[in-house]
């Protein structure tokens, strides 16, 4: 540190001190402030990233996985919204993380230079809350505004604006120490919430539908015991922020997607919201409810910001030990075990091989739902999801979560299709040497609207149906494009050249792509 | 076309009977609808980009060529968020757009399923209007009102929001024949403007600075006899939207970027507006000016939405022809004619080597200075530059151009650091066989950015600042991304490999691309 303390360096200081431990960024001229202080504030991993979906998405990562806020630092308007979509999705997982921006100098503002604009518009968008620094006095104060509320649960993206005048400005003072912030713990659900929710399982014909920290260790544990006392079923919310799987879990179904095959799953079930919404459609289809559930037979156990691991933990005391009596789920298919590639195969080779802690970064339904089918074998681990349904999540997220835990192999398993909206990730990840494997299941098309299509009666070999869903002519070669950003790559078409890639990368450190070549 | 016209059909059919020819889309769920009404309704092509600021990034160039909106069909909030950017300097350069984003059915909105978000509070950051189709009744005056605004002097993108519901629902009759719309005839500039112009012109030490429609061929050649004339220097906005060049059209210097810079520049002359803005800094810096013209200094021959060049042969007109006096600008640097690649070099090539017709889209400080510096002594073309700063425009606004006009040759001189948050334009390039050459001045660094911070006196050896502004490690192959998607590539570091590349790719059809390595 040099005596010249600007407010840049109060505000890294004091997010520093505030328990901040890594920034996401892609900076501009309007944040080189903020990058001199990075050279000097000790404690704060500056990663950059090639395009800020890469940024925001890594944030949501790190931030699912530690309950601890990332910083973004992200340029201006325009840079800021490339980072928004992740952000959406980082919003629907209850992720603490902290967007800065660099704001023009204050007094330049009203001459509406070439990047100017109401960045605090665009930040509503996607924050809890929008904080503007006035003036580097304010700086520790609205450092730690945005800490509490990016930490309230159930946890949010906040954003904070940050002028480059005011923070190349002269600042007395750097924080030290202080009370480090992470996701505040959950409050308990009342007592005869969870007792009428006793009531209800123990009726019968419940399902349990797990979200949130109820997919963790201590709700799924305590849901098998209610399974085992009642007979409920457990069923995951279809895109949950983060699941435990594996390593003598329970297998818990997940929730489908189409209504009718929500409506076919849940039949005549009394539901128990345990962390998890009521269930909506995704869109809307005509002649078809979003409301899944009638009103009736949900249950609430636990609203957003409660406990519902705890709660279910209770539920259970209030019920007899009992053995298992869960329905059987069908068996999931079990793939051919040598010829062409296929999903059920790739799932089932990385629920053989991973290890004990690895995180699965899930996006696209091709292999992600195959694979949430058989988790549940595998050793312990972590799953993420796309929470909100904006594409270019898996990868980033993936990347935030290796940051996040060095210790732990991560594996991406994910679609071809959106991949493509970040896959500049890959550059970070060689650059950080992360120990990632990246598995693009590329069938060349977007799938889910081919399918859409189809249950819309249409045809698939119209001019505009083909060539908005076809991405054959040329096909992406997913091997070109990881070397392009330093990854080493290979391509599989045979089950055999998979698992053999599959096993190899998981034992080699750095990061890996293998391109499944699928039908 | 079937019977079942639906509002998607009606939608579609009065943009086209309107004037609109191309759809650039990258649709999900809700726009399926309109991707099947594409199938039928004839005379919209549709065009698949795999990232949004593609889709953005291609209006915008195919707008600013033809004055025709084009449509971007983007996906929910999300989606729109990724095409943010490039619309942001589409309303810089105003381009006629008009962006139609799928809503959720009306009916189920209000159960926020996961991509649901407040649309309109986004599009109107970036949109002159934003119009929410409410029943298919309104459809055709929908497309009316977008169509007339977006068009309306000096042009801008409009934002129509479309539920998926009334885009699915019957709808009677489709629009045939009808007006078609191109941006507007400029205003005109009143005689007393001129008049004032033109004595102040006439006092000697004035500059004219060109923007808009001033930097056409009739702005320059009137300007040129103001030139001769008055012995004014002539200038253009450091950014221009699209300027023609070379063929005989006079040298026109480039407005500096620096404020330090434009100051020395334009010294005690009065600065004459003729479709530019006047000058103010990009960036606030402390000590320095945000105004660079005093307001005494400054005549605004035209306003946004004024027929400049028009101004311009008025106030020609009313001077004595005279002969050129024009101070000389210094000659530009004279490029080693073989060894190692420079962007002199660069720049000195593809002004010597491009055909009459040819657009060059460039983005980015390391060539486009440099370019600009030769362009006068090229065959006549058109250059198209970043208008709004947001990076990632370049070589999706060189697509659009190649869509606008397929009989002529696009050439991207593209900042390698800027191309990597758009760079899957290329996989479109490939895939329409757009007659496209990429040359990728590649310094593996944010050069801008290590220039501020050494303006600033800052080290660029602190680890954030060393690592934010560093890409060489690893160093981005883009001969391997550009092959992954499809488009040849060929890496050049000395002036011979990269003469005969940039000979051969202009004379080949389709995509190539060249990435110029550069110390």
């Amino acid at each position: 540190m040099t005596a010249q303390a600007s407010g840049a360096h109060l505000l890294l200081s004091s997010a520093h001190a505030m328990g901040v431990r890594v920034c996401f960024a892609n900076p501009g001229t309007t944040e080189l402030a903020i990058v001199r202080a990075l050279d000097s504030v000790e404690g704060i991993r500056p990663i950059l990233g090639l395009f800020e979906g890469v940024c925001t998405g890594a944030a949501d990562g790190y931030g699912r996985l530690t309950g601890v806020p990332a910083l973004t630092l992200l340029h201006l308007g325009p840079g800021f919204a490339n980072g928004l979509a992740n952000l959406h999705n980082a919003r629907r997982a209850h992720t603490p993380i902290i967007n800065i921006i660099g704001d023009h100098a204050t007094w330049h503002l009203r001459y509406d230079a070439p990047l100017t604009s109401d960045i605090s518009k665009l930040a509503m968008w996607v924050s809890s809350q929008v904080i503007q620094v006035r003036a580097t006095e304010e700086i520790p104060r609205s450092v730690r505004m945005a800490m509490e509320d990016a930490c309230k649960p159930p946890g949010s993206p906040v954003t904070l604006i940050a002028p480059s005048d005011i923070m190349e400005a002269p600042a007395a003072g750097m924080a030290r120490g202080g009370e480090a912030f992470r996701r505040a713990a959950l409050a308990e659900v009342s007592s005869g919430m969870v007792s009428a929710a006793a009531q209800a399982a123990a009726k019968g014909n419940a399902v349990l539908l797990l979200g949130g920290n109820a997919l963790g260790e201590r709700g799924q544990i305590a849901a098998a015991r209610i399974a085992a006392a009642t007979g409920a079923r457990l069923v995951m919310e279809s895109y949950p922020a983060i699941a435990s799987c594996g390593g003598g879990l329970p297998r818990v179904e997940r929730l489908a997607y189409f209504p009718q095959d929500v409506l076919s799953q849940l039949g005549s079930a009394t539901v128990v919201l345990a962390g998890a919404r009521a269930p909506v459609s995704y869109f809307g289809y005509p002649g078809e409810p979003s409301e899944l559930v009638a009103r009736e037979r949900l249950i609430e156990l636990s609203q957003p910001g409660e406990d519902a691991a705890q709660a279910l933990e209770h539920l259970a005391e209030l019920l007899p030990a009992g053995a298992a009596q869960i329905t059987p789920s069908p068996e999931s298919e079990k793939p051919a075990l040598s010829g062409a590639l296929t999903p059920a195969y790739i799932a089932e080779a990385v629920v053989a091989e991973i290890a004990e802690g690895t995180i699965v970064s899930i996006e696209g339904s091709t292999c992600g739902g195959p694979y949430l089918q058989r988790a549940h074998r595998a050793r312990r681990h972590r799953v993420m999801t796309n929470t909100g349904g904006a594409i270019g999540q898996g990868i980033p997220c993936g990347l935030g979560a290796a940051i996040a835990e060095p210790a732990s192999r991560v594996v991406c398993v994910q679609s071809d299709g959106s991949a493509q909206y970040t896959l500049q990730a890959l550059w970070t990840m060689a650059r950080e040497a992360l120990d990632i494997t990246v598995i693009i299941c590329a069938n060349h098309r977007y799938g889910i609207l081919q399918t859409e299509l189809r249950r819309a009666g249409a045809h698939l070999d119209g001019k505009a149906s083909a060539s908005m869903t076809r991405l054959d002519s040329p096909r992406v070669d997913w091997v070109s494009l990881a070397r392009g950003y330093g990854v080493p790559a290979l391509r599989a078409d045979a089950v055999e050249t998979f698992r053999s890639a599959l096993q190899m990368s998981l034992h080699t450190t750095g990061p890996y792509l293998i391109e499944c070549e699928l039908p």
